[in-house]
């Protein structure tokens, strides 16, 4: 098979970076396009040090030529890229995974709502394929665009999609409390939040109260299992970490209290039956949790389950990195499928460890 | 005042060590007694570098010499050690503050479920003080034995006594999400979990499932604030910061939704004069949330408050110093109250900040 | 004694924030006074959550306001600040601390060449006391205006100031490789260069190749202390920490080889001898090394000493806090010395540890 | 060509775990081995939880097994294992790779010396090839027994090698102070040292005073590349980062001073053309310096160069990841070169960045 040619648009920020790195190494993937708006006229390698030898000079982002120089095109750039350029790449026959959130909500007045502006693609948002693949698979294998999902939201939808499906859950019962690392943020937003000295050694919440807008993502992936509305508490928290998200998700559990050995065995069985066609999801053992550094630099999620038999509730727990699963990583599975490639291609390293 | 002459038992731990630190610039407090068995007979800036010119020197634990050296005794060693020692001290009219879990739980077959050993002075646990000044003050002013606090427990309680209390919450959907710094594992535990390369840049969870030791001490607390028995599903999680305990509490509002804005009003109201004669208990403004670092190295809890109008939740976030409030500086507050000294003396610096 | 009226402008950078950390637990200093462009008109936790209970409010820096309501004022912003400032306050009969590098070095042409701008109050640089008590200590107690030296300098200097003085080591063989902290570049200077995800698990140098402003400060001192011109290499590099400065200095041996266990005793006598009365500056034993985390919060530094005997070469290494013996703690030193008040007078805590 | 068989020994410490991420995504490699004293018995991902999916379970070493099952075996366990398991797999026609220093010196007399034991195996110290392509690529070519050097002397003397051959610089005046990640040290040493709360948030030194036994092995490289005995004064410190070697090296120009634009322009020919065909080592641009973060999970050392023009010195500074081109980064480059493969065969991917 040929080489397919890949473009990264908004390559000098960390989820490009990432992408970068990884199709630099993919054995179908020519990377041979990079914008950035910020280091245009530069070579790669002075916005991403860490990767030489691509011979690519950045350059401002102008769609004729991406789309000239490119067989798909991965959108990395800032909110609102995408809703423009979307439209003008799929014109001319190009694939498109767009890593912002423009395509991600399926309505478009809930994008305004929770966005602050009007979507300027709604006639896209059906078309857009939810980039999950362990959720979606058959639409992303035929879409033409795809959204690849929020970082919190891959880590919580994949820890709670089994019981919501199996309705082994009250659904109203769902708090999901989710820490990322920093690299979350991006890399184009400075000032003191993110400042070294103001993150390193302390702890903090963001979005609290049900704010933040990974919210009706999830909400939305989990309403599309349960076949119902869903709603959820989700709080994220910083911890100064570079890299990595780790989810932990309550709910009641449906059945009344049978004692904890035999629902958490159930539920076990539950969740690798659900994961059995899911490379990148390792279901624990039970008494096994996970940690983000097991998953570090790659495309994992691992899941550790309980089951607190004194309240009845489970509660579970998924590490994934958040550039990785939760970015790049899931786009490039994405690319895969869209391409016809085996779905772990290029995306098969184990965890950079310790 | 005479100055009152305190011993540390256990001395070289990081609960010690911050003991240490802190009697030594305490103005009614001389340090003058330094107990550990790994340092005996050396000088006590051996085992703790950071503090020179006490002039002391490590000696192994004897309750005679102890008492002979000193008023009023911190034990911060091993699990176990106290229900030896502070009867023996205790007989030799000494006031004793325990760090320890010994003298927390009020019975002592809970005592035995979740230490897996039979306490061996139950007749001291009426006796014993639970050393949580905001809920106990009175107590702890007659005491000649309190009970210092779990560290995620003191976080957790500060965090949601106001709700229980006012039963402005369903005690029945109490969820606790904590995190902490790795200095709560202690000194001692050597290992692969506390490793520098295992832990650094990485986030994982322990006790999963309603298992932490920390689980009956919140019940306790927060069931007497209820005067019924309230059961709660807790998760410790592990970050790789030194200090600091965040602790993130959700439960379901007892009145139904009347919007965000006013329930947190009323809320808001509720914590002020809870804690309006607590002076390290910060309530933050509306809108505003905690971060452990604004509390490093002091006896301060700040508290955030938010509501989730869409779920008709409240979540309450908790910032401590685990070796502050969490530990040491609790002590010190608890040895205030029962010297009859100003709660505040010698715990009134700001944060060691950034 | 009454309480001496002490204000900080620049109240709200780093190492204003640690001084009012400082000073609002001197036994003898009433904080009064904050001053802060950014944070103007707003209470002092805005800028510093991790000082509740000043009542203090920051005001824009205003020398005749600033006179008014202060004995003694830390000037702590930007260079340049200083150098307008201190002419004003002088007059008004105050007492300066300037922890900028505005009167450090002596000669006017000199600072100019190193911070390319005219010096404005050139009058001043040769009553300016400059502020290295365990060199200088008559003259800064005598002094209306000190400069507080700068981070890296202080920690250099007292590695090096008994071999340079007692002429052990050929001074034109003087390295000194120095460590930092990230807290050391500000709280000010947003951008890549200070933003959390490029700084953690990541090292570099800066200021390579003997072009760093400390550079000439450095030579100064040791000059003086040699009775003729010292030239130096000097290398800062950036460590992920938040505080600390780690300085290895590197010289060779005056004396022809004669066994590195002779040489260390004669030069461990050597230091002890020199810092007999100097309170903050701890010489360790023979074999002993310092780590930053012994000084942490605190105005000490730990210096060890090494003969590397294959190649006749000392290795002396120190540690200090940058933002306390480099800065905030020192300056409260010099306030102490200036006042007439105990040297150790506020700083006598031990680390914040661990 | 066919899958070349590799085993390693000693695979669950930080060396062998990141071999076994190399050899697992290496095209010509079939990694089919894996010995390990503590996990034997249990699966690889027991100890390597970040690597799943191999299907391999760890064994306890035993010569025999091992040449059975590998073509090539590295050897990765602890001191001295290697001069013993060598042998044994040479005699079966085996190629062998040791990462440890039993074969790096090739005196056995200095051996001992540094090392406090007799050499068991010093028929083999000739024959074993230095495994430092950029210096050696040659001999390693034709080896059957390759020594991999350590990660200190890696990035001490790729820093230092073009200035010594072209004499460029004065011998006797070479200091070079190196900094580490604590993977460095290895998974095995628990204890105080490595406890994640006394490493993070400081800085130290060790080996202090030219004990380090990485001394002799950076002096034997120099030595053979001056054609005359070099020593050095070499000062390791210990980082809170998990990977990265940073090292900043000193010496006095040979040449009269000249002015240090000349100079470094001179010397930066000498170093591109030194290093021209070394395909992991990048020398950056004059003014540019090298941060670990750029060579983060790779094989590559970047290199920056300084001239220091008022004491006519050169300052270099070098970063590699120590468990990449300090360890097993190079070992499979070697590997490589072994095997008449592509030196860069899988190896050739970018930075784990941010």
């Amino acid at each position: 098979m040929e080489m397919v040619k890949v473009g990264i648009v908004g390559v000098t920020g960390y989820g490009g970076g990432e992408l970068a790195r990884l199709l630099s190494c993919h054995p179908q993937a020519a990377f041979t396009y990079a914008a950035s708006g910020t280091y245009a006229g530069q070579p790669l390698h002075a916005a991403l040090p860490g990767l030489r030898g691509t011979g690519l000079t950045c350059e401002a982002f102008d769609a004729a030529v991406c789309a000239d120089k490119c067989d798909l095109v991965f959108l990395a750039g800032e909110a609102g890229l995408a809703m423009q350029a979307a439209p003008l790449l799929l014109e001319q026959d190009k694939l498109v995974v767009d890593l912002s959130a423009d395509f991600r909500l399926k309505s478009p007045s809930e994008y305004e709502t929770w966005y602050d502006k009007p979507h300027t693609a709604p006639q896209l948002l059906d078309e857009a394929a939810y980039g999950l693949p362990e959720l979606n698979k058959d639409k992303i294998t035929r879409a033409r665009l795809v959204a690849n999902p929020g970082c919190h939201v891959t880590a919580a939808v994949l820890a709670l999609a089994p019981l919501v499906q199996a309705m082994a859950i009250d659904p109203a019962t769902i708090i999901i409390d989710s820490l990322s690392g920093v690299s979350g943020a991006g890399r184009a937003k400075f000032g003191l939040d993110y400042h070294f000295s103001e993150v390193n050694e302390s702890m903090r919440p963001y979005g609290v109260g049900g704010v933040h807008r990974h919210t009706p993502e999830i909400e939305q992936s989990l309403s599309q299992l349960a076949g119902a509305n869903v709603t959820v508490t989700f709080t994220p928290h910083l911890v100064p970490i570079t890299r990595g998200i780790l989810t932990t998700a309550y709910a009641n559990l449906a059945e009344p209290n049978q004692g904890a050995q035999d629902a958490l065995a159930r539920l076990h069985d539950l969740y690798t039956e659900f994961y059995q066609d899911a490379p990148f999801v390792f279901v624990l053992d039970a008494g096994q949790f996970p940690a983000t550094k097991h998953v570090q630099g790659t495309n994992n999620c691992h899941i550790g389950i309980a089951v607190d038999g004194r309240t009845n509730r489970v509660v579970v727990v998924s590490a994934i990195d958040n550039l990785g699963k939760g970015a790049a990583g899931q786009a490039v599975q994405n690319m895969n499928l869209m391409l016809g490639l085996p779905e772990t291609m290029g995306l098969t390293g184990g965890a950079v460890w310790p």
